[in-house]
């Protein structure tokens, strides 16, 4: 539901208010709508904004995206889990801490990130999930010789096979028709059909469909003792054939938030391209009939206005 | 059932042909009866047995273990796959290559090691699951300092987790019942039963259940940006709730056959306890019996005897 006559966040000690200016609709926002984690509150943790008031004066006025997980960083537990993990953590609009899908949204200090000038509010607002895109090369070696591909071409799937491909890496992007496959082919990827595809002929597979059809393709496409990195969360139970998984010793690995400053870093050297992803952008009292929009199959990003 | 009148392997050019003198009943030749992988022919993975035939002649006499992947080593397949996911391979007992539960079983002699005399038959049998046990420190990285826990105290199992202890690892071995967990205990190992546990407490588990609960289990009981390292594999479907496994980065390794000669060389040291691991021992025209033993829950190894 829509709530006109919510509150105003109350900025804690080190946090700054946001006053947000656009806001992007992500998969799990959907999944959150449909009940899936059990938040309750304002949505939104893809943003960009500018400081109004902050405990610290040199960030007053200055354009802002944010990592998205909040925690104590003097707290015992920062050293061993950071703050992605940390077991008493907040995640913006996801766990326990309302989002930027609002006028105003309080954010810690120490998650601040200031926005290049050059890069665009339509653009910097792509920051988060660049960013989750580029944590899979801080878990798994990626080498440029090795065979990539990325299931899904959506909203998350386009930005991850860009982010993969940086490194001079051939990557397919894999899809299930030729409408959902145009954009990849006219950026330049390598695109193929799932069911055109044999057995075991990637080195590394990125599961971005966020579904549960996805993971079982993902397992048939990776090669032995290659490896299978799952980007999306949905409600509910997959069902995996472990055979392929044990025989095969493939890896299996969960990934999730990434890094904020290397995700700006790219973007404004221009080395994403996102403006294409964008499918529509909706004014913040249009919110209901954006997220309608983002749910239909082959919407990539819908963007939410706020200012 | 049980074939008496099988004819005799005949070994191919640089094969031998060897005197079976143990076999060892494995989780997986009690899946392969059950219809698992569509095998015919042979069973039997686990040997040690005598040459008697061979183009080499220095091997002729030798009492030796194999390991159990054949291919073409001067295959271009071989460099990317090694013999263990070699595409066009066989597997001993396992897949299109009769095994070693007979009087007789014809070995490629790449694949032959010798065993040290001071381990004698009852031992030598266990080669192959060590080296299973020991496959895990050649994918992961296991530092002593980590929390390890090994879930299903069973045949493979019990070698995990005495295979992790070499390290100075602390490991916990995971059991529904006192009475499973008794071995382990006399052994010396921490022990814990799976519903005292709290969620997220090891940086690294290994199921060796066999079963899709034990999944379940492993991925509750691995901490954020752990390892869950998979064992054990049964004919079917598991279900898994993705969402732990990408919120906190999980990283699902699929286990298979590990490397013999280290296997040898800590049996020949005795660094690996394995005769109480030992509850029956049959004649070959009882391997029937056998079998039912093998599949009684709490039983761990039974051996057939061919001499």
């Amino acid at each position: 539901v829509l709530d006109r006559e919510y509150p105003l966040p109350v900025p804690a000690v080190n946090e700054s208010l946001v006053r947000v200016r656009i806001a992007g609709i992500c998969s799990t926002d959907l999944e959150l709508v449909k009940g899936y984690y059990g938040f309750r509150g304002v949505l939104g943790h893809e943003f960009v904004g500018v400081v109004e008031q902050s405990s610290q004066p040199s960030w007053i006025g200055q354009r802002v995206v944010c990592s998205i997980n909040f925690a104590d960083m003097n707290s015992p537990e920062y050293a061993e889990f950071g703050l992605e993990h940390h077991p008493h953590r907040t995640v913006l609009g996801i766990v326990a801490r309302d989002g930027a899908m609002a006028d105003y949204v309080a954010i810690p200090d120490q998650n601040l990130l200031q926005v290049p000038d050059n890069i665009s509010d339509e653009t910097a607002v792509f920051a988060e999930p660049v960013a989750a895109a580029l944590r899979i090369a801080e878990q798994i070696t990626l080498r440029p010789s090795q065979a990539v591909a990325v299931i899904g071409p959506g909203r998350l799937g386009m930005l991850v096979a860009q982010v993969m491909a940086l490194r001079g890496t051939q990557v397919t992007m894999i899809g299930r028709s030729d409408r959902t496959l145009e954009l990849a082919r006219q950026l330049g990827m390598n695109i193929a059909k799932t069911e055109r595809l044999h057995d075991s002929c990637f080195d590394i597979v990125v599961d971005c469909t966020g579904s549960p059809a996805g993971l079982e393709q993902s397992i048939r496409l990776t090669k032995p003792r290659g490896t299978l990195v799952l980007k999306s969360t949905y409600e509910g139970m997959a069902s995996i054939n472990l055979t392929k998984v044990v025989v095969d010793e493939i890896n299996i690995v969960g990934s999730r938030c990434g890094p904020m400053a290397a995700a700006l870093r790219l973007l404004s050297r221009g080395q994403i391209e996102v403006s294409s992803l964008i499918d529509a952008r909706f004014n913040a009292d249009q919110t209901i009939e954006a997220f309608r929009l983002a749910a239909q199959p082959g919407i990539r990003k819908v963007l939410l206005d706020f200012q």
